[in-house]
């Protein structure tokens, strides 16, 4: 398998460096400054590229990594290549490469990638879609070298999903984040908060999380909520306790 | 160590288990209703009451693990007894004890239970205080019971621990909750979010969560927020999602 990587952020050096394991053969990898495209091709073996019209004609698989604002404008700059063209993207439409291409794809692993974080990715679950059965098979099998939960998704679907991402991953890291500033500020470390968020994630491999709810807003506790409107300074902070103390109470009783 | 546990709902369950299983002997278990009472009497061979001027005199701990509204109204019922009163409040004072009797203290396991889910007491952090070095070292005792885990902390402190829970834990499960909802209408299960909601806690346990984020709020990525609250019908949920990308937003540059 010969893969052209088109992009070298986060997402592409995770993909293309487990497609590496594999083994894949990554032919080139481009970005916009040699530098980045460097960086992620020493690590796979690859030519480092910085300009678009270099990508060789004859790869099996190009795969797009790129910002999603600056996608359209890549694909419309690119030669003309065999192969497949496929992006990685959560909520871009499959359909951005129509008229480009004769065939193209999505696969989209939902995960959350760091640089500083190792992922096992053949745990990472794959959602696939392509324009046409040839396209499709040719999506999957490069799927097949990464993961073996893969699941068909339309660019529809994927939307949603991108969207529950952004929920309760985003948004989780982020209660993480506004809660060590709070434990700071009262001179106690994050990790006494480790074993409560392992156990509530853990909560919700066994019951459906509406099952799993706890806390002052399900018990309609006003003392308590009150109490802790109290010790927020911040009047954004404020707001979402209230609405998510709202939104709490109000699904309960749906 | 004889002890008497003044109410039966999820926390002491927990507590009162794990006491009974590390060898504490379990005298009573007191419930406003004698069937809540009884069952978790049964499980630690314990005697059943539901009139509070039932409790022995004679016990080393005695403890409150009720309702916060319920607790004032029932220490006032409370006859006198030798030992060590406490309670298990995340955001009650300890003073609410203050001048009905004469050791007291707290004991506040951080966790999240539900009656569904066994937990394993000895990794739980125990947030303790007593309103002296006597009541201190009792408090301590029992705590040497059922965790090694053992912090000191004052009312004033545990007040932001709790709302820190309310953050890291109820707010979360209710993103995974909102999440599940959202699947379910695009017919996607809910197993499909659990590797991304999995390694987002992973990495808080060795990066910090203001390092961990990720996601289009993170970036200002207009386009892709545009899309999300396109997708989101509910108005209440609209400006969740807006108050909360803000706020990564913002606390990103601080």
């Amino acid at each position: 398998m010969k893969v052209v990587a088109i992009g070298a952020g986060s997402v592409a050096t995770h993909l293309i460096g487990a497609l590496h394991k594999s083994g894949c053969q990554i032919m080139q990898v481009y970005s916009r400054t040699i530098q980045s495209a460097t960086a992620l091709a020493e690590q796979v073996g690859a030519m480092a590229i910085n300009h678009i019209y270099s990508v060789y004609s004859d790869a099996d698989y190009y795969i797009f990594s790129v910002k999603d604002d600056a996608l359209s404008e890549i694909i419309t700059q690119m030669p003309k290549t065999k192969g497949t063209w496929l992006h990685t993207a959560g909520s871009v439409s499959m359909n951005i490469f129509d008229g480009f291409h004769h065939s193209f794809g999505v696969l989209y692993p939902f995960q959350t990638f760091s640089r500083q974080r190792k992922v096992e990715f053949s745990t990472i679950p794959l959602f696939i879609e392509a324009n046409n059965d040839d396209a499709l098979q040719s999506v999957n099998r490069l799927a097949m070298y990464l993961s073996d939960k893969i699941q068909l998704l339309s660019s529809d679907k994927r939307r949603y999903l991108h969207l529950c991402g952004v929920l309760s991953c985003n948004f989780v890291n982020h209660l993480y984040s506004l809660s060590e500033r709070i434990l700071q500020e009262q001179g106690i470390a994050f990790e006494a908060l480790l074993p409560l968020i392992t156990e509530t994630v853990n909560k919700v491999k066994h019951l459906s999380p509406s099952e799993a709810q706890t806390g002052p807003a399900l018990r309609n506790d006003e003392r308590t909520m009150q109490a802790h409107l109290l010790l927020l300074q911040d009047d954004n902070l404020k707001q979402i306790y209230k609405l998510l103390s709202q939104s709490i109470y109000q699904t309960s009783k749906q």
